[in-house]
């Protein structure tokens, strides 16, 4: 029989169990295109389901989704991460600080619980030892841009500039992680002054973006991370690459959060490298 | 790499049009397992998901996941037909006889609206030509044996005998009938008097249930239909296929209903006999 595309499917059957995708447009959906895939060939019967769930229904959807008999629970993106948190009766460290969590779960009691692995995904890409100890500059302080900074903290990072156009939006995600006990401070998106730096901006979503800062500036061996998807190999990646530095690009974010995620959610835990970015879109 | 069952599976993207499949409990869903398998192998980008559905949430789940940017609409099941027909601003004309349905959308003005195919199923299996014009017994007058009655009605059956142990129950689907303008009555379970009899009862789940009716009294060449699923061939099909009769399965019934259904919800049409009974499930 001809198969739709290169990847193995799926199954799905009464006895699957969901992990239910929430977030619109689905159209980019990445995760069931990496997940779904490896269920498939480890014999897992389970599927991430994207539901492409408008922010009106949202807070009412989200609990009945978590009740369906045969769900595990629900990865939650955009425009839905901070809505999540805020129906979430526990959350982990880094949503308590991100004011925000991509996964929640109904835990034993029948209470939301979420957490934020966005930043997790972050410093498992680039490796504990690419921060501990180091400084980093994050610029953007957004959601994604308060989950990497907390993540880094918690990994150890020395220090920690801040940067955002919205300078009062800098300010608070630094007082939320000096709160958490942590050290963080806010200033302009300066290279030369950090080890490793963060783009959790949308600059490179669009042609003709300014750079968020510039890696040329870094010192030698200094790492660059963006968290733009979708978009190829960045102009930023494509900049620090040629300044030598090691890279970060989002997908590998998405990939090495993935399986603090399916630990989260009761799941098998795939062992490091073993997930694939996934291939383009059939569209 | 490993495939976990001989199926192919659907393919689950961002991509993907889904049906949501909504009932509880799924283990026995067994839409998914015949649609999936015919939409992988012509490379249709859809997929039937089973969401496990409580009562205490389907009023509100139901609208909510109609409106999901990636679903075309639900199938509905045990124990929410009667309920869906109820939230439903419009029904089509078995769904209003019934007052359940199996099958819902939405309008084109954002409309909740459904419809009953469970006895288009029994009547495609078997054949117009089976039933157009003649007697028949319909044994059990709850949501199946209204949805039968309703579309032997519409093929033209010259004559309904329904039978129930609720005889309250049988009396009201005969003047709903009667009502819309087809011919029914009520009486006992004989089959003699009929060329055509189904069982729309559970009867014949259990081991040891009593026989719904008598197939051997059935007249030669008649047909006999049977509701009950997932109990393999049921003691009353036995005895059908002893009497000489023809036979219908719940399967059967089930097969021949999902073409219409898949229309009603804008999918390609699989041509008649396309579509596989599934494996028994990996359970």
């Amino acid at each position: 029989m001809p198969q739709p595309t290169a990847l193995p499917h799926a199954p799905l059957s009464g006895l699957t169990r969901l992990v239910a995708h929430l977030g619109v447009p689905t159209r980019s959906f990445t995760a069931p295109r990496i997940l779904n895939p490896w269920f498939a060939a480890e014999g897992i019967d389970a599927a991430v389901v994207p539901l492409g769930c408008g922010p009106a229904d949202f807070p009412t959807f989200l609990p009945q989704v978590l009740r369906l008999s045969n769900v595990l629970g629900a990865l939650v993106t955009m425009p839905h991460k901070a809505t999540a948190a805020g129906l979430a009766a526990r959350l982990g460290p880094m949503a308590a600080v991100c004011g925000a969590c991509n996964v929640v779960r109904l835990s034993a009691d029948g209470a939301v619980e979420g957490e934020m692995f966005d930043g997790a995904g972050f410093v498992h890409a680039a490796g504990t030892g690419a921060v501990a100890g180091r400084t980093g500059l994050v610029v953007g302080a957004g959601g994604v841009g308060a989950a990497i900074a907390a993540a880094l903290a918690d990994a150890g990072a020395a220090r920690l500039i801040l940067s955002d156009v919205d300078a009062a939006r800098a300010r608070a995600l630094a007082a939320r992680l000096t709160a958490a006990g942590w050290r963080a401070e806010v200033g302009p998106p300066n290279a030369a002054a950090a080890q490793f730096a963060v783009n959790a901006t949308p600059l490179g979503m669009a042609a003709g973006d300014p750079m968020p800062f510039d890696p040329a500036a870094l010192p030698p061996g200094a790492l660059v991370g963006d968290v733009v998807l979708g978009a190829g190999r960045t102009p930023l990646l494509r900049a620090a690459d040629a300044a030598g530095c090691a890279t970060v690009d989002g997908e590998e974010m998405l990939l090495a959060q993935l399986p603090a995620c399916l630990a989260y959610l009761g799941l098998p835990v795939p062992p490091p490298g073993t997930l694939r970015r996934p291939p383009p879109p059939d569209v």
